[in-house]
């Protein structure tokens, strides 16, 4: 194992680029815009690699996201956020150079959008098809057009983009047919309501994609363009859905081990909440925190028995391990653990480490 | 409301300081050293305020951040995480120019620690009073003899400090009755230990101190020092347990709010798992992230009927709110959220903003 001494998000080059071509490589034999959702990662250096294959234009989660990737040579961005015109001033610095689409769910932030507005921008209409997180009713023509009227009433500044929506739900699958129903649901919801807008608007798009639908699914007839943003690095929630193999998780924590507990069947790393946030995951019949694995070589391997992370102070985790693999386990070594959610993992960890030792920097 | 775009993590100074002030006077009254933990709000600027009341020596969770607060000027630390060997050169050079004090739970780590030392330690014996985290068992006379006697051989680099506890069980606790038991037997425990050493050892140290017990109980017989961090912006999860009331919370996430959903009872802001943390607090028959409160001149108050987080995503949280509370929320507004656990909001935000506009930088 590399030089370790505290907790280090490690990242496996060969792994994440392989889930990068896999997604690009479907979205081209499905002929849909690849928009990679890039709030994941957070960082230029992994988005080289969807340039490697051919990536041109991204998806990110906030106006500051969006103004760090502006800064490394994005210039096709969305920010798949409800409107928050609060941030005018980074919105108006970004647009100059780049061409970016905004989000919106109502008419009362695009108005106050609209008075401070100095770039052309072009506007998302999020829509709702069944997660109940953010986005407008399908039905409720009466608020679509409104924004839409209101976009029409500014096309100087505001050009209409389409309609997107994230089936969000889809996390809460567990099989392949679970993801099938809810995608089905959410593209017939969204292709319903872009045929209402077709003759008046033939060019707008229809974006769509979670991670779970995008790995699993092959029909999305209607849709554009994809976005899925977790699959770059996949997770154990992903496993649990069935999107991907464990052996598809780009990232793991690595932590020292602090101390050894025979007696309780339990082992102290460094690595608390702050390093795994406390996402957690219900498996088996228990909560818990992330799945331990062994460094071999390159990359890395599940003990033979279950070792998974059972509890999580600030900077303590506590790690259930039992029998040979317990007692494999010295005060000293360095063991990974796989995150339950990766982008909260890399989010808390700020930075990456290479297994050829480079570092690979996240937004600030 | 201040000029605020974006979720920002906001510090009240004078709740602060007077949460700082009511512990150090309580530590004095009770003739304790108070030896405050950081890892709460990780800031030098913040850590001024205890300077203020006369604190000379802290605790912190790991060695970066004891390397945080050496370099500004804080020369009596206390880490209570147990030690981690290779971390050996950041000790060493932390340990040239400070009284540093490591916490010990095994004899490997402190085997391996003694071949690399090349400045004078402090070493404290982390014994578990019932937490089941870390710490040595304190019947275990084997194992701490062996680490006494280690510490014996080396008396040119290491020095025996005495024993240390956390009796963080005391978080599961929900009223003054049930911390009093936790503490009495914490305290019953560690000092019965003490008692075997003190003839050996007149000279050392019980340390002890979690925020429930040192906010609530007055007897700490038999102990030196005591070491609460949390008090200093105390959280939801403390108001559950009885230790602080809502008006000592001093710190709150301000939120623009992106979305409002009347008929689903609730409204979306710009605030998720990536700033609030996903740790949560069953409370009142739900789960929930935090509560809401609204920006009143110079601090925040609680709205007349319950708004609480309800679920989080990476950006996104989901408020439920009613009647009129509900309705009074419009797109565009600014509204807090209190934590459930101030310790991992702090360490999510990585900045504070108070309420005179000055930005407090935390370690990074």
């Amino acid at each position: 194992m590399m030089n370790i001494s505290q907790p280090t998000l490690l990242l496996h080059e060969q792994t994440c680029r392989a889930n990068i071509k896999r997604m690009a490589e479907k979205a081209r034999k499905l002929g849909l815009v690849f928009r990679p959702h890039f709030k994941t990662h957070q960082s230029y250096q992994v988005g080289e690699w969807f340039r490697d294959v051919g990536v041109t234009s991204i998806t990110v989660s906030s106006v500051k996201m969006a103004h760090y990737f502006s800064q490394h040579g994005w210039n096709d961005i969305t920010i798949a956020f409800p409107l928050n015109a609060h941030e005018h001033a980074r919105i108006n610095e970004i647009a100059t150079s780049v061409s970016l689409n905004l989000c919106v769910v109502n008419t009362e932030s695009l108005k106050v959008l609209i008075r401070k507005l100095k770039s052309r921008v072009g506007i998302f209409i999020e829509v709702d098809t069944g997660y109940r997180r953010t986005g407008v009713d399908p039905t409720d023509t009466g608020l679509i057009n409104g924004i839409v009227n209101l976009i029409r009433q500014h096309t100087n500044i505001l050009s209409f983009k389409g309609f997107l929506c994230h089936a969000g739900h889809s996390y809460k699958a567990r099989s392949q047919s679970d993801v099938e129903s809810i995608h089905h649901a959410s593209m017939r919801s969204i292709v319903h309501l872009s045929n209402q807008f077709k003759a008046a608007y033939p060019q707008h798009v229809v974006s769509v994609g979670d991670t779970p639908s995008c790995s699993l699914m092959d029909a999305f007839t209607g849709a554009h363009e994809i976005r899925p943003g977790n699959f770059a690095f996949y997770d154990l929630t992903q496993c649990a859905i069935g999107s991907c193999y464990q052996e598809d998780i780009a990232i793991a924590l690595a932590c020292p081990v602090v101390a050894v507990y025979p007696s309780r069947e339990e082992i102290v790393i460094h690595g608390g909440a702050v390093h795994l946030s406390k996402d957690n995951l219900f498996e088996e019949g228990r909560v818990h925190f992330g799945k331990v694995v062994f460094f071999t070589g390159d990359k890395w391997e599940l003990p033979a028995s279950p070792m998974y992370v059972k509890s999580l102070s600030q900077e303590h985790g506590i790690i259930h391990a039992e029998g040979e693999d317990l007692n494999k386990v010295q005060v000293g070594d360095v063991i990974g653990v796989l995150p339950v959610h990766s982008c909260l993992m890399a989010d808390a960890m700020k930075e990456y480490q290479l297994f050829n030792g480079s570092i690979f920097e996240m937004m600030h």
